[in-house]
């Protein structure tokens, strides 16, 4: 290894900082109860900005990781939103603050959820209440909210390519700036990673990541790549640091406090510290390191940022650490939702998020994608599925435990998902694609190529369809339709209700090609699922009801697609108990995006229809309601001959910011209220 | 290493087989022309099916090898394609037909213009003059082309998620029957592929993957993957493979003939057997071998197809291997043109497809590309070049030479590509990435959240967008408008040609935010393009021509999207020049998908146009005219007063099978006959 070394800077940390580091280490606390009254946290108080941190001893860089810990449960108890990620890297942001000068120099997040610690210390303690809720702060960095967020991260393992170009972009213009990306083992199984790390290398980038291994990214990780970081941890050697930047392997300390929980399948060969994936693709590689001694990373990233070219230096963290119901369930505190009123806070009472809503009587889209899954499962061998690292966000669980050798959860690789489904598919099987609306915009390719264009027997379950409130505009999957619609052979499907989604899903499942059941986050309206599954007709429509007067001198067809049936149907209701309006309203379930039943609206034309409305939770441009003008201007004789007025209700050509899923469709004139009033002008 | 061993299968290879190996390699030859005639191919005339390989000494092998590679020169001068890759993977191709039993064994091809070999071997060889033109085999691999074609590939960086879906399908169904995946290391960089090898692991499937390693894809492989593979050869060692399937590390034989010409910047590390990235990750891992030695891959994959789990082959190869002057430049010898008819053939009359086009007299959009990089860079030190593995192809090659620091291949990379980009702009450069319209479809999901939600300065050069020709259906970019357009932010011009091109790229260029500047494949009008630089106002319309009487009864508002407004210009002489029709035509160069000019279209209206077409080389399916739809149905009064009768001319809702440009334009009804057809029917 010839790493060569820049010469020392003032601001690095003096050797002597560390001695204590042993004896400093039991300042570290965990806590058993989420605090519902504000601590006292004055070392944390005194920080308006990251340059305060540089006064700070060791000693007080522990405590104030103790008083930073205790103000996020604090605030997370008071606002709800992301926990186990955050309580992980508060000693890393802590020391990545104190050795860089941000926002001088770049700290880029990878998956933003871990990034609430930093955004305390820069400058938005105070507003960390707010977060997630309408006008507070973003759930992920958000260059509009600070100049301290570098790069707004929403989804995974973007942040090696986002830090690689800032790099490149830098040394262009001759700025010594450091550029360090914080990425978890999770995030670096997304294939874009490799990509990256494989760019930096070329280009001999000066690149400082930081890989957080804290054995999970939602759920577990899994996969080689999971294995080799166990195999690096179990060899029982370690990569130090030496005060000069040189390699130095050595046995690595005992920390048998660290419980990994490594949960792999038996592994075929004994651990191999020689077959080192990182100094292979060519980073100069240290590790591994407790994320959680401050004296330690303190030590080594001082001196890892000084090197030159692409640096890896590994540290493995707990998530949900210092807090002991989040120790012990990783998995269930990845979120968790306000505390409620009422209730004494204790360990007993849970409010993971995973547990949120099991009190309401309505089932969550998910859980009826995860039911249709078991029943369907149990009678049919052919069904496999599929999910990119979402099982619990999915409603796979069940599934996953009642046929363990027929769930592919394939790691954060959406890619891979949907071209492994069609490799599936060539063999007579018939796989399912359980995935997030936003993350199939990263499988795009694939379902066009290696699904649609080959025309294979591949079911998509979109969830997390239309907005998705608090996690905000990175989340929100309001452009499925458009890019879909316009790729030949595909089905799309948008049930009205959690009873019509049942039997979608089994309708595209019994269909022999590539389909799309497309559905929202949340709840719907409480529709009963009826048994046994029945299959739906494809392409056709239904009327849902027709309101008003036979004799009213204005007919409007509301066509609604998906979850919008139900505010169509308000909307209608509301239109035609106004008499003044003098309109029947006929509301139509479209039930599908593709094929449009086009059959339904040319009977609609014959019947006089003088006005259509389109309406769906997704954007104008391109979506349904574009199908369906398609179709009017194109096709319809009737159209041309009666020319109804048309308009297209739907999401405008902007973003949409975080707020409740009820906040963010008033925003966009999708609440009743909304709808009614669009009505009203297209009526007028 | 612990690798069970299935029990030997009776059709397996006799060592024997392998004693003449030395003997036998210098039965191998290299050519230095092109055969004008069919040469005598006795042995590869016998083949009918794989199965007829069996018969077959090692000693025929070779001589079959050598015939087959002949007759590939032979065909590829009588229909041009590609081919330096399959010269490259003759022996492979034989070897794996040989030892497998397809179609019962899954033979995967990453990026199919390697698989011409391979259609030969499958009953293909006297179809194969007729390939990628119409009606003529397909330039990859095709499901439905032939039972041994097991996945459509043309795409990288699928082989191993198809090859490992088929796999986990064939266990779920009891079903032995082996999966092997070709993969070159080009394709490896790819992230996707490595998503593929991470889950492969996880699932412990049965898949031999090949590494057809021949140091470049199709420029030359770039960044730590590729540095890592040069090691691995650079090492003296290799990991072979003993008669019990045991990885034996060994030094390697010498093979002092196989010239590497690795072209990587000067290595930071010497290399180190050590760090292999396939034992990292969990492969079992035998290499590298002699690629065009069958005996050895004999010898190596019989055994290796006998092991259980996740097993990785690495073989090195020669792109062109047996034509001299393909070996010498394997980059221009990626794929050629047919022979000309007139000219002996020999190595002086090249034939490369890059210099195809050199004789006419209009520069390809990809040249006009060039020219801007090159004419802005010397006068702007911001600019940035970002390329996925398209520096040829992009026309980025003068660019390249001139302004080395600044231009970016980032390997098969196109998610990387786009937050690379994305990265950059945020340290006040304005990159550009330089990307076919189908290859972004991968960095969709990318360009939505780190470009477009960020506004970051960020222009994306679109090449390759409309039909590509010979390349099918899998190199058409017609989804572009359509993906792109429901983005909030992003910009979407159309030139109609070359100069407005050349000033379009400039528009965007100077703009500030995320701009997309989309142009076809191939040569345009033959524009000159006009200097200096200028910009066009964002979002203006131009009216190319109003031809016809005013005193018409009929006024046809044509409004054409991109190259597509010479077709309308000539449709509309057409249609006018038939007094019968009665019709003025005012065709519009539209210039701009998104914003839209929507100030134009209301003179139009006002001007009392009865008719409007939108014509574009995109899908009707939410494409450019229905943005024109969305606008007049939502927006305008004129439209509803006056109520002219729109259609929208583009590419119908079924993949465009290959075929000459032309061909495919007449297929959708997008030539001038089919345009005026489409119009005329819109008129009567």
């Amino acid at each position: 290894m010839q790493q060569s070394i820049h010469s020392p800077q003032p601001q690095s940390v003096s050797a002597s900082a560390f001695d204590s580091a042993a004896q400093l280490s039991n300042l570290q606390q965990t806590y058993t109860m989420i605090p519902r009254v504000r601590p006292q946290t004055p070392l944390l108080d005194s920080i308006a900005a990251p340059a305060d941190l540089n006064t700070f001893t060791t000693a007080q860089l522990i405590v104030l990781a103790d008083e930073l810990r205790l103000f996020l449960l604090y605030s997370a108890g008071q606002s709800g939103g992301h926990f186990g990620a955050n309580l992980g890297v508060v000693e890393l942001t802590i020391v990545l603050h104190y050795l860089l000068e941000a926002p001088h120099d770049q700290i880029v997040w990878d998956v933003g959820h871990q990034a609430y610690a930093h955004k305390v210390l820069t400058g938005r303690r105070e507003q960390l209440g707010t977060i997630r809720s309408k006008d507070g702060l973003t759930a992920f960095p958000e260059r509009a909210e600070s100049v301290y967020d570098t790069f707004g991260v929403g989804h995974s393992s973007t942040s090696i390519s986002a830090g690689l170009g800032m790099s490149l972009a830098l040394r262009h213009q001759g700025r010594a700036q450091t550029v360090a990306c914080v990425i978890g083992d999770g995030a670096m199984t997304g294939g874009m990673a490799f990509e990256a790390m494989n760019d930096a290398v070329q280009q001999d980038a000066d690149l400082l990541v930081i890989l957080n291994d804290n054995d999970m990214s939602i759920s577990c990780s899994i996969g080689g790549f999971s294995r080799h970081l166990a195999m690096l941890w179990e060899s029982g050697y370690q990569v130090d640091i030496s005060d000069t930047g040189e390699p130095i392997l050595c046995h690595r300390p005992d920390m048998q406090a660290f419980d990994r929980r490594k949960r792999h399948k038996e592994m075929r060969d004994v651990p191999q510290l020689e077959d080192n994936l990182f100094k292979a693709i060519g980073f100069t590689y240290f590790g591994p390191f407790d994320g959680h001694n401050i004296p330690e990373l303190l030590r080594v990233l001082s001196l890892a940022k000084r090197l030159t070219g692409p640096v890896l230096v590994h540290i493995y963290t707990t998530k949900g650490k210092g807090f002991a119901p989040a120790e012990l369930d990783p998995v269930g505190y990845h979120a968790i939702s306000k505390l409620p009123v009422d209730i004494k806070c204790d360990t007993q009472s849970t409010n993971k998020e995973t547990s949120q809503s099991s009190s309401k009587s309505a089932l969550k889209y998910s859980q009826v994608f995860g039911q249709f899954l078991c029943d369907k499962a149990a009678h049919d061998e052919k069904l496999l599925a599929i999910t990119p690292a979402m099982e619990e966000g999915s409603g796979m669980t069940d599934f996953a435990r009642h046929f363990p050798e027929r769930f592919f959860d394939v790691a954060i690789a959406e890619q891979h998902a949907v071209t492994l489904a069609a490799g599936m598919a060539t063999q007579g099987v018939k796989p399912i694609v359980a995935i997030y609306s936003t993350f199939l915009q990263r499988g795009y390719d694939q379902l066009i190529h290696d699904v649609a264009l080959q025309n294979l027997d591949v079911m998509f379950a979109i969830d997390r369809a239309g907005l998705v409130g608090e996690d905000g505009a990175t989340h929100a999957g309001v452009f499925d339709f458009a890019f879909l619609r316009c790729v030949p052979n595909m089905l799309i499907a948008a049930p009205k209700d959690e009873n019509e989604c049942y039997h979608l899903l089994n309708t595209c499942y019994e269909y022999q090609g590539c389909t799309a059941v497309r559905y929202p986050r949340g709840v719907g309206t409480g529709a009963v699922i009826e048994q046994p599954a029945h299959t739906y007709k494809i392409g056709e429509a239904a009327v849902e009801s027709i309101l008003g007067s036979d004799a009213a001198p204005k007919k409007l067809a509301l066509l609604a697609f998906g979850t919008m049936v139900a505010t169509a149907q308000q909307a209608a209701e509301s239109l035609t108990h106004d008499d003044a309006v003098g309109c029947q309203v006929h509301v139509v379930n479209m039930r599908w995006v593709k094929p449009l039943d086009t059959a339904l609206l040319e009977t609609l034309l014959a019947q006089g229809i003088t006005h259509i409305a389109t309406l769906e939770e997704h954007m104008i441009m391109g979506g349904a309601g574009s199908a369906v003008n398609e179709y009017l201007l194109n096709e319809s004789t009737a159209f041309k001959r009666n020319r109804p007025a048309v308009c297209n209700i739907g999401i405008p050509d902007r973003f949409i910011a975080h707020g409740s899923q009820a906040e963010q469709m008033a925003d966009c004139g999708l609440d009743i209220d909304g709808v009614v009033m669009q009505l009203q002008q297209l009526l007028s």
